[in-house]
């Protein structure tokens, strides 16, 4: 296992011309450098702005970095079975590297707290893979002068250019689900997506558009909602879609554990799954076959996910450049139990 | 945050009598003490030898210890959300105390191999938790020697005194559990547990024993069965009790896992829960309350389990002593839906 090979520091600077330009000590610098405390905010800051104007690069000579590899694993929040298969996936890919993986979260939020920047910053990981979280550009500079190189696992928003990312294809996992349940006779389908500022969300509606598009049927608008990933989202959309009248015959979920809740929501309101009503969820958690009845979802290869942003990772901290700097996996549809063609009735 | 304070070094041995003893150079003592590569085998039994026979213990004056604290929390397995409640308890305590955390996993095995244990000496963490597993003599020495203390969350078997461990009362949920499903009538109950080898599992099973004797009911041997904790051993053992012509009108699961497997056994059969067959978790993942029915489960409180571990660490590295060097927290009883008396006429 080798340490990170730094990028050529572009700018011919030093941490003394650094030092020099910002008026301050090197062991000033040196602090801002490894996220040491003992430097002021301002001081910082102007550190921080000198390194990023000279395009500082720090050297492969500059303090020993840490004896053993470290990959920085960051969620903007650890749930559930999710989190754990892209744990396991990138903890795999990490040790056949001879690394080992510092997990971290971010209290459900999408950008990374100083703390945890500082942390990283000190401790010089091989590498940082953010989960559905992304860096904000100064703290992104602050990685790029480190030599750190950093990769999205999923994409939380537009990335700049350039930014290694790994996702799936959201779309196409939204087409197929839809096309899955129109082919079944389903022609009122409601869609409960991810948070709306996540491109995934987005591309997964688009694919639900059009294949209902493909099939010459509405979009009802009033059928696409948004929520969180987590079981409660899919819980109370739909309880308050199933009341309805015109209730939809099918619905596909963001997540498998929005498709729990909408199992649960269904179960409280005597409604059966698939007779009553089709559901399908997205992830393919391994749980999920177990259920009764066993849950058509969306395969989203997220251990893959994880191995590759990993992989991608490790090229980047041997200063090789990836083919791709935007990889996505492919998703596929698993047809299981809990969908099946409306009753007569009720289309 | 402050780094591990060592214990007394009261063999009074340092590295260079280590050295003369075993007849190698410093640096090669260095080597062995810091898991890096370039000693023989040989070489590094007999250093390791020597000092335990001295019983050495690293100086706080020796290398710099890692800038970043980081505590080390290692898994037999990583599986499913049992792990991510863990991990969430671990990191949060961590971050408290300032420390980051390095996941890792023994691939199913109840013992770390020698390429993780020559990481963590490399790496020199605050302290290591290790989650249903537990070192060999030998390795237990060697985080001794190196001044990095360890806890052990839950017990893989019986561990040597003075060992510092955080569990749960697994006796007690074992007999709140059958207490309950006795109280609602059931005299035909069978119990799944983990692992015969893991002292958790057999608590469990004198726990029902218990309950069942306290009511004078009679233990049927055959209805106590072992696997491990996942979903698979659940299903399968279900499978076979359930279709016995005298088969149990009530399951207890070792696991909220392997409960989600007697589940999915029972809707094969056409057994309807809780109507023909009683079935009790084991762990309150959140999950379960979700379910269908929302599972009756004993309450483990997992991420409170693990902070008091983190907690436990922090102790040990700053030199303190805990109070207890075992700890185990309450399990109760969480009624829900998969439970009710029995069919008169099953009983």
């Amino acid at each position: 296992m080798t340490s990170p090979v730094p990028r050529r520091n572009t700018g011919q600077s030093t941490i003394a011309s650094v030092a020099a330009e910002a008026e301050v000590s090197v062991p000033t610098v040196s602090k801002v450098l490894n996220g040491r405390p003992g430097v002021s905010d301002a001081t910082r800051a102007r550190v921080e702005a000198v390194m990023r104007e000279r395009d500082f690069r720090r050297s492969a000579r500059g303090p020993a970095p840490a004896r053993v590899p470290l990959v920085d694993l960051a969620f903007h929040e650890l749930s559930s079975t999710w989190s754990i298969e892209i744990i396991r996936g990138v903890e795999a890919a990490a040790a056949d590297a001879g690394a080992s993986v510092v997990v971290s979260e971010f209290s459900g939020k999408r950008r990374p707290q100083q703390s945890w920047m500082d942390a990283v910053l000190a401790r010089r990981p091989v590498g940082v893979i953010l989960v559905l979280s992304a860096l904000e550009e100064q703290q992104q500079h602050q990685l790029e002068s480190r030599s750190i190189p950093f990769v999205v696992l999923d994409t939380a928003g537009e990335l700049p250019p350039g930014v290694a990312t790994v996702g799936s294809n959201n779309w196409n996992g939204g087409l197929v689900a839809t096309r899955h349940l129109v082919e079944l006779g389903h022609r009122r389908i409601a869609v409960i997506s991810g948070p709306e500022d996540l491109l995934c969300s987005r591309a997964r509606i688009d694919g639900f558009r059009s294949a209902l598009g493909a099939a010459g049927l509405a979009v009802h608008a009033d059928l696409i909602v948004h929520g969180t990933f987590e079981i409660e989202a899919g819980y109370e959309h739909a309880r308050r879609m199933l009341v309805r009248q015109d209730r939809p015959t099918a619905i596909f979920a963001g997540s498998d554990l929005q498709a729990i809740g909408v199992l649960r929501a269904a179960a409280e309101l005597g409604l059966a799954v698939p007779r009553d009503l089709s559901v399908v969820g997205y992830d393919n958690l391994p749980v999920t076959q177990w259920f009764s009845p066993a849950l058509t979802t969306v395969n989203q290869p997220l251990k893959a996910m994880a191995s590759a942003a990993t992989t991608m990772l490790m090229q980047l901290a041997r200063g090789e450049k990836p083919a791709l700097s935007r990889i996505d996996l492919a998703t596929d549809l698993v047809v299981r139990e809990s969908t099946a063609p409306p009753l007569s009735g009720s289309i």
